[in-house]
Formats: C-alpha cells, structure tokens, sequence
C-alpha cells in the first residue's frame, strides 16, 4: 500500500520547516521507500511498517508542541507495488504525455 | 485524541452503505467511543487503540474489494479528553448560541 | 452534494475555538444547511454555493492569520438530497440497529 | 496559496488511470502551475482560478460517474510564492542534506 502523511503542529510559529525536518530525518532513516513534496510525503509499504513510521514521527512532533494535527490517505491495492512512481507514469501512458512531477 | 476516518471501496456500485455498515458493527462493538456522521466516523482514545480498530476495519474492507481508500484526520491535544462533545460545546460557548449538530 | 470542510490558522495558540467560532457564525448565517461536528462542517449544497461559502470562512481566517489549512472533502453523487442526515440512516437501516450519531 | 486535490469516482474499475488521465490534460492544458505525484496532483495560483480548475475536473469526472469523491487541501500563506518547490528545499536547507522528492 502506499499512505500520504502530513503533520502540524499548532500554536506555533508560521514556518514549520524546523520541525517539519525533523519527521523528516526520522522517515529518510527508516528505511521505508517514501517520496516528499509540498503537501506531504509519500511511503509505500505494508500497514504496519508504515503505520509504525507516522506513529513515530507524530509522537516526535508532540514532544515540541502541545497539539498536532496528522492527516494519513492509504491507498491500498491488492497485487500491486512500486506505486509511488507506477502511478504516475500509468496516467502519462494514457495520456501518451510526460506530466510535471 | 480524536481522530475522523473514512473507508471507501472502489470499483464497487454507487450505494456503499452496505459495506460502511460491516465497518459500523465493528466500530459499535469495539467499545471505543464514537461519532458516525455522514462523512466519516469520528473516535476518541490513545493512537493504539484507535489505529489498532482502523487496521481491522480496513482489512474487512479488504475481503470484499481489491482496492480501498482510508483517509484518516488525527487531533491530538495534550491534556484534553472528551473533546467529541466538548469541541463543539467550546464553539458554541464562544458564540453564545446553539449550532446545528 | 455534501462536503466536510475545516480551516485552521497555523501560528496560534493552542485552542482555536475562537477562530472556528467566527467562521461558524458565517456558516450559520449562511442560509445553508449544515451540521457542525468535532473533527470539521458538513454542508449541502450545490458546488457554487458550497465553495463560495467555505471562500468566505477561509478569507475571515486570513484576516487574523498570516497562514491558514483548509481542507475540503467532496461526495457528490447524482440524484441525491438530504444527504448529511440520509447517509447516516442508510447505514443503520443497513445493519439494523440505532448507532450513535 | 497552493493546493493539493485528488478526485475519484465510486463504483469504477479498480484502475482509475485512463479517468484520472482526463483529469490530468485539463490540468496541463489550464497553464497554471501543477505537479503531479502518486496520491494526487498539487496546483499553485490565488484561490479563484484553483477552484475553477479543480471545479472543471470534478464536473468532467462527474460526466463518466454517478458519484465522484473529491478531496482538496489549501495551504495558504501570505506573501509567499513558488512553493511547490520552495517548501521542500526549505526542508532540505533545515536539514543540510538532499531528500527523495
């Protein structure tokens, strides 16, 4: 399965970027295949691998903040990997089109 | 924390009431508090819990479809309980009036 | 079509109900129908009506925060009305049985 | 302000590539500035023209499907342009160290 995940905290200052790179060192040293962009990261695995991460990378963000929000979408299809970039590049078969990525 | 989560099937007919409620009966029988309303299910408890109780309800999902769609929103403030009821009071209280709920 | 929506101002403090509380009064005013819940808004409606009004409660936001999340989530489904209370009975019809709501 | 959206239609194949690359010619050809990643596509500009674009796609998914799910997020942040970009390298420069992106 491949989940989107982002993590605010709230009642902090405007720039999140500080904390923002810390969950992201915590992902980049997991080990787990993940993909960041300006709304989120990407993380292709199984449920409790993934799971695992943002449970981590949550707890991470309450430590320096007394509230956070976490927004996770799973997209979850049997039989399938390598979603991360296979998603992407059916749309650009179909379309007989390279796309902005 | 309170968290709002919501299982979508696809490839499957219009009508998804019939598997969001298999996903109810384990939510209603889990002994987890919650709110069911018309786009999601909101539950209050520690991420174990909560996310252990998504898990089986996304699996169940599973059994009847290839692909399933979880999108799930955690508010997590530190010190707070009871906020499925007392968010809303809290707006309320501010407003000095009673909103449609 | 029925929509969820939330804003939240990013750089404040902790509790927001003050914030939400603005916006609500302009949702309350609005003339459309809508239940408030703890995790966001329901609002039903055609898509005009709906986005102007959460246009509305997200430019409010901006005026007291120099950076503000709106999140929107849309289920539009052909033919249908009376929505935010008719999905919810639909389940329960389903599985038989009153759930918390 | 930027925006991520995802639209998806209920009661369809499992593949949603062949819809979705409909989705993703209107985008390409609307001249505003996107970028395409796994678990959705992100848009930068002011408010109005995100929401007629994304408004067009949600009406073009709707043409082929009874039902269509459509999730928007807004990060919305005065003063601040080229994000897309700018946001992950703020990540970066944080963290003095290349990401996957």
């Amino acid at each position: 399965m491949i989940a989107n995940f982002s993590i605010v905290p709230i009642g902090k200052e405007n720039s999140l970027s500080t904390q923002v790179a810390e969950v992201l060192k915590i992902v980049d040293e997991s080990g787990i295949n993940y993909k960041l962009h300006s709304m989120g990261t990407i993380l292709e695995g199984d449920w409790d691998k993934i799971l695992r991460l943002i449970r981590k990378c949550h707890k991470r963000m309450l430590e320096n903040s007394d509230r956070v929000l976490t927004t996770i979408t799973i997209d979850d299809r049997k039989g399938k990997s390598g979603r991360i970039v296979g998603k992407v590049k059916s749309v650009e078969r179909k379309l007989g089109k390279e796309l902005k990525k």
